[in-house]
């Protein structure tokens, strides 16, 4: 609900949502994850590198498969491991599955009750040299089938659209990374997010008024880089889920590769660009963008860039790049949640979706 | 234009473009291609066999990008290959790349020009086991980093929009899948990809009558399973390129993963789906849209699904599943095509595209 003050102020006021819980308890949930599963992430990783794997094969759905995308980046740039994303219909729907000889085969999923998944982790670990499950649900029918087991305790998600669980399942796959690469000032780095995350969200009041501007929004397109390329994934489908908003997600290459043709005058882009390494690229999109007068919205903690859009969602400094998708994911939940709101839609049951979604 | 005879009856008729051209001498192509690398593609599996490679790590942007999604299935499926597709980003931004040990080396692109594919292969050949480039032009920077090429030998193509270099793509890896492969019977199945296509394109008078309803069209989903996932990102690059409507692709499963919040009453899908190990899990699906009242449009040889469809696009009988994608991309082409000639747009110069991006 919008609320104006006597002095003409106007803020938005919710009613407390499961989504909106689970959105501010982030912090915590980080910290917890952080703290309580260092030793057991520790083991694991010591069993990964004498099991001598090349390669770690990867599957999951929905949020927890944006989640992978940011391990496809970590584990690539941080450990210089090849990583496959899974096409589960390999495994369930033709029965002919790749040989995983010399592969971690790594399983992430909130619920763990997901047959599919099942199915990938009970015919992959025939030939797979190790099996790692990480999920919410440490006594599921997944979690079950696996060597080792990160558990998220994240509580239950009681919301449809996955938020608390997306970041902690980011921060189980960057302590594993910090823990295979055995540098202690890698791991140091991971205790800075908590209270970054804790400092944005304190300082994030305003989103539900600048969501109002986007109530007739159908489509947009979502961008991000690097480790944010996974981002862009995860805010496409909160918009999605929560917005029904046709929201598309694209590295800023690929979207320069032809997508970029759809861009005409008043066209919103919502740009996820942290300080770091593609931030250079990504501000090169952001001008050619405000050439064809595309709507700017920007997720950054660079001033410079943050000046160029219509809609600026500052993230606080700090942060280093590869974490930043912890913290850069967070005000796109809000702006999903809040321009759910702003349409009428249910905030934690969106038309059509169940918790857990059972596909082959 | 659109043309009313004396009867009534509606037919559509274009100026030649370049596109279109291109779309039409896609059974030559790949009859040619065929014939003449034959034996080079033998020779190429042979040596990648010696090599030992026990994963694909592949590289590519756009059209090209899609088609090694095909190469994704097709060599897990068929060659018990794990396949793994690179990010780009890791080897020219962040300079942090995998080490690929054990792996072929694999960059698909049309013009060979991209910087950024140049410097993955020039980075990856120091640890990769071999490197393979397909590419419509053999002299390219990007062909002579490489241990071996395949010429796609398609001519030069003259629209922005790939075509019949996408599907020359898919024929040259279907022939490498088929050569290391060593059998037969799979590479005789290959013989009967062109006269269907031919057979295809013959019929397909259609299909400008048919893109009219969608005139005013500004967003869709575009959904495929298993070899034809590609397919379904490929037609939406095609329908997002050539008629600037937000397109959006996904598997069947990851479109109930979220996505299908979207979907209301009138909402756009387009089902891309052959007959075959997936048309189970698709007709399930087009029997959940029509619960949901979405509008259908089918590409398929399933007369049943055909039948659910507003717009059916239907494809000749008779195509193994595995090699479906080089026929069922050719309804969506020209459905994009004659879209965008519905709303007006040039056909061969999309707003805002050249033929080769340039990107990091």
């Amino acid at each position: 609900m919008l609320a104006v003050d006597s002095l003409g102020a106007v803020s938005y006021v919710l009613t407390m949502s499961y989504l909106e819980q689970e959105i501010f308890s982030q912090p915590k949930v980080l910290q917890r994850l952080l703290s309580r599963e260092e030793k057991n992430v520790v083991e694991i990783a010591d069993a990964i590198r004498r099991s001598k794997c090349r390669c770690i094969f990867m599957v999951a759905r929905g949020s927890s498969d944006n989640a992978v995308l940011y391990g496809k980046y970590l584990f690539g740039a941080k450990n210089r491991l090849v990583c496959s994303l899974a096409a589960p219909s390999l495994f369930t729907l033709y029965r002919q599955a790749p040989d995983l000889k010399d592969c971690l085969l790594l399983a992430v999923s909130q619920s763990g009750a997901s047959d599919d998944l099942c199915q990938v982790v009970e015919t992959g670990r025939r030939s797979a040299s190790r099996t790692l499950v990480i999920t919410n649900t440490v006594d599921s029918p997944l979690a079950g089938l696996a060597d080792d087991v990160i558990s998220l305790r994240a509580g239950r998600e009681k919301s449809v659209a996955a938020t608390k669980t997306y970041t902690a399942q980011l921060m189980a796959l960057a302590m594993l990374s910090a823990a295979l690469s055995g540098r202690q000032s890698t791991w140091r780095q991971l205790q800075q997010v908590p209270p970054l995350v804790e400092k944005l969200l304190t300082e994030s009041g305003g989103v539900g008024v600048l969501a109002q501007r986007y109530r007739y929004l159908d489509r947009l397109s979502v961008i991000g880089r690097g480790y944010n390329y996974a981002t862009a994934f995860e805010l496409s489908l909160k918009i999605k889920e929560l917005a029904y908003v046709s929201a598309e997600p694209y590295s800023s290459a690929d979207f320069r590769h032809g997508p970029i043709a759809v861009v005409q005058r008043g066209f919103p882009v919502l740009l996820v660009a942290p300080k770091g390494k593609t931030l250079a690229d990504q501000r090169q999109l952001a001008r050619s963008l405000i050439e064809r007068q595309a709507e700017l919205l920007v997720i950054s903690d660079s001033p410079a860039l943050l000046a160029l859009a219509h809609t600026p969602l500052a993230l606080p400094a700090g942060m280093p790049e590869w974490l930043s998708p912890m913290l850069a994911v967070i005000p796109g939940q809000l702006f999903a949640m809040h321009l759910a709101a702003a349409k009428n839609n249910p905030l934690d049951h969106p038309r059509g979706l169940r918790k857990v979604t059972r596909t082959t």
